[in-house]
């Protein structure tokens, strides 16, 4: 049910991350150990920040594994920032506008995990969209409709508190249609200047999330590692299953948490807690 | 902007149709006369009638001309009832759910045009979908939201009643947002008993539609075709653009009218009226 | 590394056997029990015999399972007699012209399998074909290049003859490569009044193959199968594994075998034995 | 039957040239002026020196006009060097291995036109290649097998000569096949320090080729020409047609001439005489 990763750190070309890694989110596509499903085969994104005007975004439905324009763009453009994800589709169509990352803007955003019982949810929840955004909305997965409410509720000023009022919303609605556990999910957004990523399910039983530890512990206890040669201090990876089995890489990100990870490599955890609207007084 | 065809008689084999016919939709996909556009390289659909359950729909991204399959399924299925339909898109994206034919149980629709300003109004429009017709849009088409909209309204019990409902109703949104000529367009439906056909506009220059004239009058004026041997009395082809230059084969439907052939090739015209809602009293 | 089901028998819809099947080869690409691959992602291709001149076939890139088009033409196609396949790619690319079936004339042919060390064998493998068969190769697989080849060694008259042939100068030709097990695979062949099937590698250690037993003997064993009601006798599927663990419904065909399937049901094994040519004397 | 356009200058996004150029190339796969047809939709590819080993190539088989990943690149990739093609498929399949350019190491293959009667010869030209390169062949165009045979006559080293020597060889064959007019074409070539471009057809009347002037000397004839800004002494275009309709900003490469353009701009023009076999002694 989809796989993703995050970069922030120093320019790299794309496949240092995407295919020259150990376990790395194209062999994620193929070979899922923590997944909902062993593939992801449903089509694959990546958007990056860089050259020109805004984030770019690449999307394809074709499998990660099969696309050789993805290993081209991989193995030729450098970016200090990117987002890229794996999808394996639980009932919308195979289309590109259902293929991660979306983009608004300078905004970029992409999900694992789903909304139960989204179909019989939609309308009401496309309702709360402006007529603008709701124009904006191309496909027909619940990440999109997630996206855009979280505009809608000022995404481009406070990301975690507009995605905490849309979870909560969302929450509210499914209890309304008798809903228990209506959220499942990690989230990973940007504006190109932070990174935040979200842990969360309504259960409290969230798809797996982790992020990489500081470069320098990393280095000292693989002291003989090629590939960590090139890492810097301040390199920052999260990802929705560790690339290889490098003891001390990996720090799990908790349930209901909110990650922000800045410029430089600090990182911050904060919990997540969807708001929820003040029940109508009878 | 679109070409369609539709077929309503004995069963043929798809490609008579498709392309063997002189100038058929193939060749208008990329070199159209009278369509708005030369090129409607944007996606191809056929729907059709016969084995199995309900109506098969096959559509697909790439422009008809180059699409090996859709050439294989014509030279191999035959059916006594199909529409299909190359598209040239303006603004919505290439992909497979905004290909026509659009199916909903044992209906198929095609539409050529457009609603102007359809993305200032797509909420607006949405909003008068129930919650199970809205989760079946998958695209961004208009003439999805058109369809389901007709669905709301009744198109299986009175598909052209419906869709004078449907367009009255995209006419007083749009003069709500001081849209004055909001539709255009020539429709196509079917249930696999009946097939209509409609053409109107708002501003009365509607695209172009035509029907077949009866097979026995065209076969005396061309005695010597050959390919008029195959067709039987009662065949019907109703095409938003001749296929050759037969004289006397074909009427243009005039502005305004809803078309039902029978089966037997049996023919009725009659006005289309959209259907206002009254204003509202201050 | 591919799955492939032939069906003979009465005419059927498609989906019956691609996708109501339990563990049928839609199910088998994403989730393959013996093959070298669990996934079988690479694109699909269905060939039937029924309406219009020869068999038709379908080909995508599309993963089975997500192909919107294969579950309609299944669903709405009846075929007394088809081949379908699902691929995973060794090294070629995924491009329909790389997807089996392969066909000539009313011919049909699909492999699950490789030539070891083709690309360096490639060229000459294919100067042994005539030039209007070389101009007819459109794709990069081991399979289309063997299927050229057996043309041009008699496959139209004399299929498992030609095939010997071929696979005994492949085997040659890789013996001079110093190449020690180059063919591995099972092929499916038909000319729309038999099917023919292949077990063969050279070191003796085939992909899997399986017959259907008669379907009398199955419905004793399974009297309450609801499935195995609409079967009749005479009814034959081979397939690359079994679809569903139905005690007593499928034999194993041996290493080194040619199958041939009859109208009706009838089935013949016979030893499979590559042709090579005669050493030159020095 | 195919447009294509290099830039060679300083680094610009590609999009400048693509898509915000006054007829551009993707404006050209829609409404070409000058080819031998009007819609070149079968195809799209670019290949660009920049960040990365060698060139990337991404090629996509979907029209220029219809692909939002083009838009995407186009906007984000900066380079100072690069070839565009939008492919009129005349006989050979629609699949990404048949896009334009073709590459190997550091080198970048564009044609527009064809081999006349190529099917007749493709097993006898292929026999010329080494099996290296034979087995590199992914594809089934004429273009393919030109440039790998270009290859094998030492492309890397003399890229004029070489194609000299593949020509006079196709008209060999040709006329050996009773073939009069084998080839035509213009070509693009980039190792990444040089950009050659070839226009010549055995008829002598060649599909055709323009290169943009000395900037300098353009700006003085459009001075108030905001665009022209941007453009720096020492860029230089060779398209397949003009972009906009500028006085004085393109030269017709003559027939049978061969450019080459050296990096600053200097650009060189030279017979292109195909090299033919002596004949051979009775």
């Amino acid at each position: 049910m989809c796989r993703w990763m995050a970069w922030f750190g120093q320019p790299v070309l794309m496949e240092e991350l995407l295919f020259k890694t150990q376990h790395g989110l194209v062999d994620q596509s193929l070979h899922s150990r923590m997944g909902a499903e062993t593939t992801n085969g449903d089509g694959i994104g990546v958007g990056w920040y860089g050259d020109g005007d805004g984030p770019a975004v690449y999307r394809n439905v074709s499998p990660a594994w099969a696309d050789p324009n993805l290993r081209e763009l991989a193995a030729h453009v450098e970016s200090p920032l990117f987002l890229s994800h794996v999808r394996a589709a639980i009932g919308s169509p195979v289309q590109q506008t259902n293929c991660h990352p979306f983009r608004h803007g300078r905004w970029l955003f992409v999900h694992n995990g789903f909304v139960d019982g989204f179909a019989a949810m939609r309308r009401e929840l496309m309702l709360t969209l402006d007529a603008e955004l709701f124009a904006a909305v191309h496909g027909s997965t619940d990440t999109e409709v997630i996206f855009h409410m979280a505009l809608s509720e000022g995404l481009e000023q406070d990301p975690i508190g507009a995605l905490e009022r849309v979870v909560g919303r969302i929450e509210d609605v499914a209890a309304a249609h008798g809903i228990a556990d209506a959220m499942q999910g990690s989230f990973g957004i940007s504006d190109g200047d932070h990174l935040w990523a979200v842990r969360y399910s309504t259960a409290g039983k969230s798809r797996s999330l982790f992020a990489s530890n500081d470069i320098d512990a990393i280095k000292r206890l693989h002291p003989d590692n090629e590939r960590l040669r090139i890492a810097h201090e301040g390199d920052r990876v999260i990802v929705s299953e560790p690339f290889a089995d490098l003891s001390g890489a990996w720090t799990e990100i908790p349930e209901a948490t909110a990650v922000t990870v800045h410029r430089g490599g600090a990182m911050e955890l904060a919990d997540f807690r969807p708001a929820h609207m003040p029940a109508a007084v009878a």
